[in-house]
């Protein structure tokens, strides 16, 4: 049998048997994460493996499959999610390739749209611009091997960084390009983070289901002196992704 | 009338009128923040103000509901949601009263249960300790003036911190409780934040709906000889919470 022997259930203690399967299966899962081609067990074979009902088991999967471990395929089965990528920007400057080369995934971007925008109040606000200024509007999709990972939206100043529209930003960084092309050094970054439902753009987009959860992370980068260069708004799949950093006491 | 006269929707440009529209309601909202009892115009107000069709002025609101800036009551009318807390916590070790007494909100804590129990495989990796020791397990509820902000269980090494049950968790941090009763001095933490959705205890406890979307931050915290003394799993509502922080080049 696919479980391991270690684990079994114990109807003589007052733990809930759903919850004590849900924690076999998710240990099952932590072993298994490799093979996300199999489907696990059936809710049958699971039943009657640990001799336990059926709505028992189904409740176990239920709840695995709300927090995000399992997904279910119409008469398919049900299948292990794929592992988080960890992601580590929040507590770096680092970008999107290096964090997904060092955890051996390929990326790639695709430049969805370059435009030039009037800024409206929020941008304006973001790159201490006047409203209406000139500013370069681009939308990528970033992919980690094959899936979609993020969709991120960044506006920067058309003054600071002309012709930008003309340079290669599915196989460079930005970062690379601005400190490249535009010999500018990125000092810091003010980055927000919220978690947001997919609406239904995001979730066409970043291909999952609509009212998904969804990392909303705001960023403003600065240069030394402390001019706004970059305003970004990106939306990662919270399925995929989870983000990691350590604090240290002052 | 309700919205600011420089508003007005631009029929001659390629910009969708509903999208207008909404960055229209986004600015009165942020505008009108602190008048949260009140409702915002009804559909038809909005329609008949601008003189634009009722399934457009619907289009504007519904994703505002979506994207968490409105919400509805039913037969009582669309209200605006509270700004979300700016949360420091990613950042720093600080704790959550000192976060919210910064922003001039009143914290308070609930604790809903101490109990202890054997520590599990993955409480047992978090803790460095060996599978089934005994460890403390603390739930609490953390409120923001009267609303539920976060949902946390705390596990921590029973051997570490003897009769912790006794001690006023409620009007006291557990960092205070730490520092001041056992003498430990914390050094670090390792955090991870992900964006889940909420199921139906976490939606009950946090008074929010079920498939809401929720910050969930898994923290390990580190004594300054590498002892970790304490592992705990955090549901944040979305809907309240927003994390902040700022990344330095190095």
């Amino acid at each position: 049998m696919l479980f391991s022997s270690a684990n079994t259930l114990d109807k003589s203690i007052p733990v809930p048997l759903y919850y004590q399967l849900k924690k076999i299966i998710l240990e099952y899962i932590q072993v298994n994460h490799k093979n996300l081609d199999e489907s696990i067990p059936t809710e049958n074979e699971i039943g009657e493996y640990f001799n336990i009902s059926r709505p028992t088991v189904r409740q176990a999967i239920n709840e695995l499959v709300v927090e995000g471990y399992l997904y279910r395929i119409k008469s398919k089965g049900t299948f292990i999610t794929k592992p988080k990528i960890k992601q580590g920007f929040l507590a770096t400057l680092d970008n999107f390739y290096s964090e997904m080369n060092r955890q051996g995934l390929t990326p790639s971007t695709k430049v969805i749209s370059v435009t030039e925008i009037e800024s409206d109040k929020e941008i304006s606000d973001a790159l201490s611009l006047p409203v209406q200024s000139k500013v370069v509007k681009l939308s990528r999709l970033r992919y980690a091997d094959q899936d979609p990972i993020v969709l991120v939206t960044t506006y920067l100043p058309q003054g600071k960084c002309p012709d930008i529209e003309t340079k290669d930003l599915e196989n460079r960084s930005l970062y690379e390009v601005l400190e490249t092309d535009y010999q500018y050094r990125i000092a810091s970054a003010k980055r927000s983070i919220e978690s947001v439902l997919a609406t239904e753009d995001k979730a066409e987009a970043l291909n999952i289901k609509k009212g998904s959860a969804v990392q909303y992370i705001e960023s403003k980068v600065y240069l030394y002196d402390g001019t706004p260069i970059e305003y970004s708004q990106a939306f990662y799949r919270g399925d995929r992704n989870k983000f990691a950093f350590e604090v240290k006491s002052e």
